[in-house]
């Protein structure tokens, strides 16, 4: 590797498209009707607090690295300590002038480490595209790429809102803890002088883990906020559901759901006393647990019946495979681990109840590859509950996303598929990772028409239903 | 979606073909040496009757609609009632002019649901080459289309005997039950007028399942058609046995295979015997019905050995998946979802004993594609026994197809791979299936020839050799 | 198929290569700058007792077809007996003149069986390029090609030592028992007119198999060659560590671990004494056996963080999978078949201990190739001591090794991958598979280049460290 070398960025119009010219020339023709459209960004983990303060962000390290675990992961396995990085001890914390640069430095000079990864396309991009920058990355760049961007940070134009309307972003959902307040979200709604539209997500799953040592506690404040009594079963299920209401009404369309595994098998209202009871007296076995979470999947598709919270499913991840950096740096620092996931059975019971209800959608995404042909597609082009989330997290990449267009569509087509979540905690990058999305669907349909199994304007109102009129049923918006 | 249009139907020449000039080039020289080749179909779901009776076939909907579980199932998603598309409680029912064309309209308005998928290339390449019809369906012209079918069934050379001809169908496998008396195939074979070759296949899934609550009156009716008596484990082989005679002086090549699993662990006769005891007093269990299911499939290598049968596995899809679709419309009625499988510990005990037998040829299909490389190709490398089946099923598609070459060639070469069956209830897409194949072969060889694997004439014979002698050596026809 | 006919062989410069013109003039740049650099082969199969003897090869059968379980397969699974193709009960055994001629004949007979298969490749490039033969292997051109060769190997500069100077070969790394006393290592580093470095490599599976039925006359074996008395736990650690030393002192750079999986769970100190006592006396059960293999797993790298030899990992290979063919021709005759693999669980204890150690270094390779995108990429773009191997076995093909650069790039980036290694018992193979790997690495990052992923330096730079600066670092050269 060279890293001290100056390079140009190569923010390429045609980057990302198909390079044989028939193909491209189609590609281009499908992107060009794609490409200004407004982003839809149903599923993202974007403090609101940001476009609440609307504050200047303080510098390129705080904002572009410190946060982003897709980025620490690569830089702590080339050697990096995160704590250089602006990592704390559970989340990102600020560091000083010197510690930023050095730490924009370590980044730089380490840019080799991520070449053919979508780290350097979204950060080439971002640079160039946000922030108007020429030269790459590098040990010879470090300096001069970090101060134009603290630059640009001080600017008016780069500050939360005006970035949010630049990015031409008419929905943006977070992520939100059940006892969250959504007061952000509140905020955002009862301010006239901010018009875009940001909504939290449900996301509950660390209260149905009845097996976390701070379970207990966490049904207590439940029990709090919701203002409903958690100390018994039904207590639980109605505190959940009360705090459904409240999510939805500011504006949450989805819940989400982030477990070990993808079973949804329902209990013995029974059994399902007695586990929590067990639970609450903090001798629940592992196997409880876990068939209680299971249980709690299939009564959220039924509360999802009744609320028409669309439910999304993300599982199958191991958290913190590396106990060490989870003791030093917590959750989130790069050592989550993606493992096989079984879906067929695991769905069943859920589907077979509630798998054609008009008012369930249920949107599973996978890491697990192997799912998408197999069992994934199978079951969306049946269901008409289900539809097929597109690649997250480590495979939102563009050979990943060609992997899963060709693995998907041939058995469920388009219209069964969710259209693009960025699923990111970099604000910046949002739009560099939908205009990647449109792009690589672009070139797929491009190869589609190529090879005449679609015909151009087929292609042209897939490549729009796809950022438009599908993600907007999908996630009834 | 904007499926009110009026789009011309695109059936290119060079249709799947690969787009790079220098490729395509190749893969045209290909195609033309294989086009017009006799199309050997050795696993089918075409009802015989409908070529002995040789009646007109009524109306678009029954004939391209409701028995297609593949279209089926993509419209319920969509929304559509399977009672509106001609399904009904256990298989097609006949509806009326008005409900047939209603129907047809259904599949028209949500054509744009099967872009990307097989599904719209059979038809349109159907559509387009069976019936001469140019316009695509949609709201707008399903009326027209439906009309311009309906119109052509009434003639002459629409009647099944006369597409069997035009179609270049040389041998035609059905599947069938072992109590069926293969009436049918015998009035063919002996219709002096009729000089297809149209042979059953032994499909006794069903007898094997001892867990199954119509088990025990299903033996009693094998002994019935097998003068037999079943009364006991020997019986039952002999019975199974008998009626494989039977199906072979009918014609038929081979036995077909669809269980849960692929396991082929024998059981000591004792334990069969006791198992098969169990299960005729209603007293079997779960596990046993499984180890006898999969002792059976060793006890099939063992027959074929003997009678040379070829024996054809498709397992691992998980039946009626949706309990409701079930209840209303029996099975194959688009809810089985397939699973993951597991093959090289399963199938063990049967190559290890038969793997290399002069007389049995095994034929492994799979859904589960991440098997192709790490379990078949190896072991069809090794095995003289064994052979790759083609894609099947939901994998029956370009993309799934080159997968499987992509997957395959490089461990077992083509000599090892089945060669092509459509597997389908569709008799209308039967040329078009063939076809498809042979475009995306050509394709494939093409690729090698241009990257200097392969040369043009080892090519040519290849891709020959794939529609004639492969499958002709693989289904000893 | 046609094997008869007298083809050409087709070796083109540009083969391997992308065909579209713009990507393929990339390819051709970036190969051009690596295919003179010189080849580092850090695990290999070659006997270094050739390059002790220097003797003359004596016939291009016992050369290349009967030591080469890659060809015995596909000819085995043809219809030949491993017997007339010079494979014996525990080896290759030479066949005379007549013998080894027929073989040759049986090979070049059976040449289709190849086509798209890296073998063929392999030979081809072989033939034309090491041997100067024009004319692709057929019936009619067998003797011809077995005389050519058979001449060659006569003259000096195809002896061994000629032939590893022509090759560039600048490390070879090959595999050896414990209780090899490495003689053949220490003579070559002793001979002044022996520039090349061959380096033994230490591989204890069968020591760490304590079911197996030799497994303690083994360790009585292993006590002897150590000088340490292996009669209970400790003193086993004691001697493996000794012979670790006495590898590293002869030029080790890694231990090489091939089991039936990857797990690494270690046991507590008294378990492990109480297993291998029990083993010691033949009463070990197989799942101890298993947990105690699993337990040195982890304390292999224990002893990697202390010695510094590089951690190898090659599981998930069912052995012998046929009985009849292992108990005739013993292992490594052909049938060994690959099998599903997990690791996030699996290699979670080593990881979670050593994964960040300086000192360890540990490079996993696959067959299943469900695991590149899904957990092996994952792991090593956060854990410092992990590395993703490349395509192994099987999967050392074309069409394979583009899909693991697809798979883990995107994730992993480069530079955690661990550089080309060859696995191969074919001496005269070794050229064309490194040559393949660069043509290959050449074409993929050209890709990259092409749809402005990667700027052309940035793929140059790429390139050369691939078969330079990242092997050297990965395997401490």
């Amino acid at each position: 590797m060279n890293d001290h070398l100056v390079r140009s960025l190569d923010v390429d119009a045609d980057r990302l498209l198909p390079v044989q010219p028939e193909v491209r020339t189609v590609a281009r023709e499908l992107y060009a009707a794609t490409k200004d459209l407004p982003i839809i960004s149903p599923h993202s983990h974007v403090p609101p607090q940001w476009l609440v303060a609307d504050e200047p962000f303080t510098d390129p390290t705080s904002l572009l690295l410190s946060p982003d675990h897709y980025v620490l992961r690569m830089l702590h396995a080339g050697g990096a300590e995160l704590g250089d990085l602006g990592r704390g001890p559970d989340g990102p914390v600020q560091l000083d002038e010197a510690g930023a640069r050095r730490a924009w430095r370590i980044l730089c000079e380490n840019y080799h480490l991520f070449r053919g990864t979508p780290v350097k396309y979204w950060f080439d991009t971002t640079f160039a595209e946000v922030f108007g920058i020429t030269q790459a990355p590098s040990a010879a760049t470090a300096d001069a790429i970090y101060d134009e961007i603290a630059s640009a940070l001080t600017r008016p134009e780069f500050r939360p809102r005006a970035l949010f309307d630049r990015f031409g972003i008419s929905v943006l959902a977070t992520t939100d803890d059940p006892l969250d307040d959504l007061a952000p979200h509140r905020a955002l709604a009862a301010d006239p002088t901010f018009t875009g539209r940001v909504l939290p997500t449900f996301r509950p799953d660390r209260f149905l883990e009845l097996a976390r040592p701070d379970w207990s506690d966490l049904v207590g404040q439940l029990a709090r906020v919701s203002d409903v009594d958690t100390g018994d079963y039904a207590g639980y299920l109605a505190a959940i559901e009360e705090r459904r209401r409240y999510f939805k009404e500011h504006g949450a369309v989805s819940s989400d759901h982030s477990h070990a595994d993808a079973g949804t098998q329902p209990l013995e209202h029974a059994d399902a006393e007695r586990i929590y009871a067990a639970a609450l007296r903090g001798e629940v076995t592992r196997e409880e647990a876990d068939a209680f979470r299971r249980h709690m999947m299939s009564e959220t598709a039924r509360m999802a019946t009744q609320d028409g919270l669309v439910m999304t499913l993300h599982p199958a991840v191991r958290r913190n495979h590396d106990p060490d950096n989870l003791a030093r740096f917590g959750a989130d620092a790069g050592s989550d681990i993606p493992m096989g996931v079984e879906f067929t059975h695991a769905l069943q019971p859920l589907l077979g109840r509630y798998g054609n209800h008009p008012d369930l959608t249920l949107v599973v995404f996978t890491i697990d590859e192997t799912v998408y042909s197999r069992e994934l597609a199978p079951m969306a082009g049946f269901y008409r509950s289900m539809h097929v989330g597109v690649p997250w997290w480590f495979i939102d990449a563009p050979e990943a996303i060609r992997r899963f267009r060709g693995a998907v569509t041939e058995t469920a087509g388009f219209y069964r598929t969710s259209g693009f979540i960025d699923d990111t905690r970099a604000f910046l990058s949002i739009p560099t990772r939908h205009d990647m999305s449109r792009r690589l669907d672009a070139g797929y349909l491009a190869e589609l028409v190529a090879t005449h199994r679609l015909s151009l304007d087929e292609a042209l109102e897939t490549a729009h239903d796809l950022v438009t009129t599908i993600p907007t049923k999908v996630f009834k918006l």
